[in-house]
């Protein structure tokens, strides 16, 4: 038997309880000895729970007790969980946790300690929920040189957007919609300023191409400014409007990282990837694409990805994982208006010049011209953004109503 | 240093020889030692290749050598794949393969031999190819009971049913034009006859509940009857036809597993999986749905899977990984008339009476009524298999033409 010690109670904490109360016997079987809940820190009270007596309130019990091997923080927030973990790994305690703030502030230094001290810090579900993916990278394609990762990281946003792409509501009435769904929070922020899905693009490319990646690094948009409008013209040119993450390798001490609404052609899968749902597309050099999909949030999914860490740590714990990357750098992140892309431009207040200058100055070939509304839409062909952006200034017959980025 | 040997140096295992050499530096920082080719077995001679100086035509000679702990079997086929990978198994050599016909036939038995040998037995590359599907069930839904797997798991027959979905071309045709491209072999027969998937799904199905699951036990069909009447009812009734390999668990002893051409809907992820794409969708209790997704076949995505585990084995020469399941038996898959399911429909010479006879039969609301051809379409309620049967044999106001399952 091992014990182990969860710190937190809220939606994850509590799913993790559940899943290894009735998954008692087969986790059992999978880590090899049986998992004990020893003890679960809150500083609330839970009087009525069947295991209501491992509940505690001071921490220093878990980090003073030598019997528990394994930690799952799902506190969330990067404090206390920071000093915690921090803690706990240097008492040689393995930590597991879902907390994507906390990875993508600290990650690098966590896992330097966890390789000192020999334990292991993991961390699956901080980006897509129950969704495997950081395991996967990590090992399954190892063989590779991994260049890209993108995706939808984010289920609220996900969520939102595709009420406005399919059933025409606006941005307000949508959120509103998740929040009474409990997909979204009362303070929405930080789904849909794109905060979120930074801080997992961040974990990602960490992972990815072996060096932290600060969410400050970041450029991140969030979805507030996407109009009905825009997702009606780019259904009519064969997009939909997703917000992506997505992280690139440039050359070996240089990548690029962003987060933001962008125009994903009907032929992506990630077109396809609806309501709550996340993706994460990956290419490898040998692999090419692989995708991978399912739900990105939930008390269950995530816990069950917790678990699997957990089940891990267990069957692990005189052996570390292949979990590391290096500390970052300032200038490791290109700037975004450095890096080559396409833009969609919506441009409003159109006369009879706006398209001849369109012609001239980009040379585009997919244009949308709503003479009624005096509007017209188009996709540029690629190319450095300063570039883009610089020639978009230089239209005169016209007012620039929307920007936005097309993958 | 460890050395290596690669059974087999066709088109993956070239591939693998040329993922070694071209990442090394890569592999030895992941698999924490320098990874070398020792052993290259083939019957033929390969003498302008860089490293001729390492092929041999004698198996024994990879056996006795002490210095191999890890072999890549990569030459296809049960014989003589499975002496061979069972001497090693025995030698005490942990050994990875590629070969879905090996794993389905004697997957159960390798598996024992790996563990009373304490060494490793592992075949990523089995299924989907570089798609990382097998660990991730393996490891990452560890606290899931894993009750459904579907997908599409056949590279040639998913590119052969895109081309007639999107281009219209019939079967013969498409079929041509994939072996023009190098997807298809001369002898289409293990893709088109649905042989290949049915090897997968056994793998998928073994390892997600626990039993082996033989080829002979899965019934199976292939596309081969596919017409493009079919494909064009499907798509205006709103699916997409594909070739499905699928596994359920029923109870602990029973499970349904199956491969046949289904209709797909559009709402489904699976409909937008198109060309030599592969997929499979896993069903969690916790984690609901997750998919993998990506190129299912090809010579660098299978080989980057096989190094990966050989990286894997490197790193665990004396610790056995995860992957078990016992023993299949006969009656463990229930026949596929006795599970439920939701059946098209496709007569012809219909008359005036048809409609009446399908309501009356059927309480089917998806009807497509093409009067011109005196043809008419229908999907089924979900019922069992034999029962809808029953009732499609009691029509006696047109012909059948086809009949297919939806999912």
């Amino acid at each position: 038997m091992i014990n182990i010690a969860i710190m937190g109670h809220g939606v994850v904490g509590s799913g993790v309880a559940e899943v290894i109360f009735s998954h008692s016997d087969s986790i059992e079987k999978k880590a090899k000895r049986k998992i004990n809940i020893k003890y679960i820190l809150d500083l609330r009270d839970f009087p009525n729970l069947a295991y209501s007596d491992r509940f505690i309130k001071d921490f220093s019990i878990i980090l003073n007790d030598p019997d528990i091997k394994v930690v799952a923080e799902v506190m969330g927030g990067v404090n206390p969980a920071f000093d915690f973990v921090k803690s706990c790994l240097l008492a040689g305690k393995s930590v597991v946790t879902s907390n994507k703030e906390l990875v993508a502030a600290k990650g690098a230094e966590l896992l330097k300690i966890a390789q000192d001290n020999n334990v292991n810090f993991l961390f699956e579900a901080s980006v897509g929920g129950g969704i495997p993916v950081l395991r996967p990278m990590a090992q399954c394609l190892n063989a590779n040189e991994i260049t890209e990762i993108y995706g939808i990281l984010n289920g609220t946003t996900n969520f939102i957007l595709t009420k406005m792409v399919k059933e025409n509501l606006s941005f307000d009435v949508a959120l509103k919609m998740a929040q009474d769904l409990g997909y979204a929070e009362r303070n929405p922020d930080a789904d849909v300023l794109g905060h979120d899905a930074c801080r997992k693009i961040c974990i990602l490319a960490a992972l990815g191409f072996g060096k932290h990646v600060y969410p400050e690094q970041v450029e991140t948009e969030g979805i507030t400014k996407i109009s009905l409008d825009d997702v009606d013209y780019a259904d009519k040119l064969g997009y939909v409007i997703k917000l992506i993450g997505s992280a690139k390798r440039l050359d070996e001490n240089k990548i690029s990282a962003s987060v933001y609404p962008a125009l994903v052609s009907h032929n992506n899968m990630l077109s396809g990837v609806n309501d709550v749902y996340n993706a994460v597309s990956v290419k490898g050099d040998a692999v090419d694409d692989v995708m991978f999909y399912g739900r990105g949030a939930g008390k269950f999914p995530t816990a069950s990805a917790v678990v699997a860490d957990i089940i891990d740590c267990v069957k692990h714990l005189s052996a570390r994982k292949y979990l590391s990357w290096d500390e970052g750098f300032d200038g490791y992140v290109e700037k975004l208006e450095n890096t080559p892309t396409k833009l969609y431009v919506h441009l409003e207040k159109c006369n009879e010049r706006t398209l001849d200058e369109i012609k001239a100055l980009f040379d585009a070939t997919e244009i949308l011209n709503n003479g009624i509304a005096k509007e017209i839409v188009f996709i540029t062909k690629k190319d450095i953004e300063k570039a883009l952006r610089e020639k978009i200034g230089k239209i005169t017959s016209a007012t620039v109503k929307s920007v936005l980025h097309v993958i």
